[in-house]
């Protein structure tokens, strides 16, 4: 596996993305792209990653290659790029490392270290979801906010007409009402009226590479998994995550 | 009580000033406006904040009604108010409960617990004041920060020409001299020289709310609590500080 | 000893550069200027600082006079500096302690205690250094930030037409390559390869207060300590490091 990326900061936000859930992964490179699909350490939230080959500058790879990686010490090394610089990442697997060098008026090369792949690519959930609401990023994580003021857990509720998230704590309760007409909502399509709950940590984390301008897709059905899809430039990334089922 | 306001960052910078002193209080409504005034937890200091009706953009209420509440939950929910957003805020007795409803692409209604109103409104202590000092706030904030960086406690020392402030530390003294003709004095008004010793996280979290370009008005007596006072826009904000006996 | 500074926060980014090494130090003032010289308490590095007469303002001084400080606190004091104000220091020998006076809108007048001076000033080591790197302040720092990442300590490595440096760790290691003829170069005089290994932690300390603009003029010898040299404004900072025997 070897391919260079133009711009080494979008790279660096799409495994921002990933990492906020998970803390490590495996890339899988094949002719189409990469692609990575992982559940987080305690099984209730799945993330899949893929970037296309067309977004990458180059891409060198023999069918299928992959690599498992610390996705923070990942992270970490990748938001050392500069401005202006290349970066070119290979698959050394006679070593057991990934090879990163950023080019510019100085070359750097970071080498890390491969973990073992201890897991299969998990399957993804086939859902048979009741309702689908697009909406834009920044305001899908300013009503998440409010929420998570007031509650570790997160009422995702719409009907035909209406989008509402709500949260009920010690401190107080809130309810966030949009409206099908709304400004910030692309589209509401409601075969069933779902209502589920999920906690907010992970609804956070999920939300949290998404830019404020993307275009979310959140699909629901009642105390089913949600699934969350999100674009960041060319890449795609999808979240599933297991309800909490409501006992109030 | 039912009022709504016009600019919601605006109250929640009035809440702030007041939640920088005291965890809960009672706001008052009556035609007149909103007014709360409420001691410490540790009796030695009280603020008191007045924002008249015409401040606000309705106000809804019979003769006189209260509403007790925990002002850091208050101040956290408030936060949440986003540009271009009205906020309406009702008293709902029977429910015991306080609705903010803030409206704009989408509607957002907090519902915090009222408190026990505990203690009665205290009364407004009567000093007969020696001095009045009228100082802008970035220059007062500034100044008590040059104290607070040696001491936990802080001299106001006012002459008929000077008003100084005073520190010493382990690590230092410090002393500011402000002459009468300063541009950052508005006013100096001395009927007898005053010096009174504070504790500087009090005054800290006093003026902590203070807008820099704020008229701040402080009222002196020697080895007597002092008076500071400044707007926040239309609301009035009042405190008084309990002195400490200087013993050097 | 008494002396005045036009520009106060030029004075201060002088302190600071020294108190990111040591918490004190003894500013001895003569007619040629300010001279600081001083170990780190571990003693395994040494800070040089010196500020021309000419860069004062105005400078006092009968032959020699000196003043031992907590350069911790000499720092907040000087961080309280505001646009605008003049500052004159004036050692007060006879009650022990340093006096400061910003001259604004306000009089300010800070006094510190003087340490006892308890050790004289060491000498300058003097090592026949076999190469020299002239580097970019903020190229250097970044490529420093880079070993830091996956190592507490780094190696320079200078061969003839090339500076590297090198840091391995658990979670990678790092080599930065810098060519002779790079933009970020200035000189790069090799009389013998040189290779040798620093603590980070000093190293950041060193060059925490080094202008991204200026020229850093850096010393080596294999297995030797490491000079590093800067300037700020008209004062110069020179810094010596000991080596880690790399055991590898």
């Amino acid at each position: 596996m070897r391919f260079s990326v133009k711009d080494a900061k979008f790279f660096k936000s799409c495994v921002d993305a990933i990492v906020s859930l998970v803390d490590e992964g495996s890339f899988v490179a094949t002719k189409e792209g990469l692609h990575l699909r992982t559940m987080d350490p305690s099984q209730i939230a799945m993330v899949d990653f893929r970037l296309p080959a067309t977004a990458l500058d180059k891409l060198d790879v023999d069918e299928k290659s992959s690599a498992t990686l610390n996705l923070v010490d990942f992270s970490k090394i990748l938001s050392r790029s500069r401005a202006g610089e290349s970066l070119e990442i290979v698959l050394d697997e006679k070593d057991a490392k990934l090879q990163l060098t950023f080019t510019g008026s100085s070359k750097r090369v970071f080498k890390m270290p491969l973990l073992d792949s201890s897991t299969a690519m998990p399957k993804e959930p086939n859902v048979p979801f009741d309702a689908q609401v697009k909406i834009q990023g920044g305001a899908l994580k300013s009503m998440l906010q409010d929420a998570g003021l007031l509650s570790s857990h997160v009422i995702f509720d719409v009907s035909e007409h209406q989008f509402n998230l709500e949260a009920k704590g010690d401190a107080g309760d809130v309810k966030t009402e949009t409206m099908k007409d709304s400004d910030s909502l692309a589209a509401l399509d409601v075969k069933k009226p779902s209502r589920s709950m999920y906690p907010f940590d992970y609804l956070n984390n999920i939300t949290k590479g998404c830019p404020d301008d993307a275009a979310v897709n959140v699909h629901l059905k009642s105390d089913a998994p949600i699934k969350i899809t999100y674009p960041i430039g060319d890449a795609q990334l999808t979240y599933y995550l297991a309800p909490r089922v409501e006992n109030e």
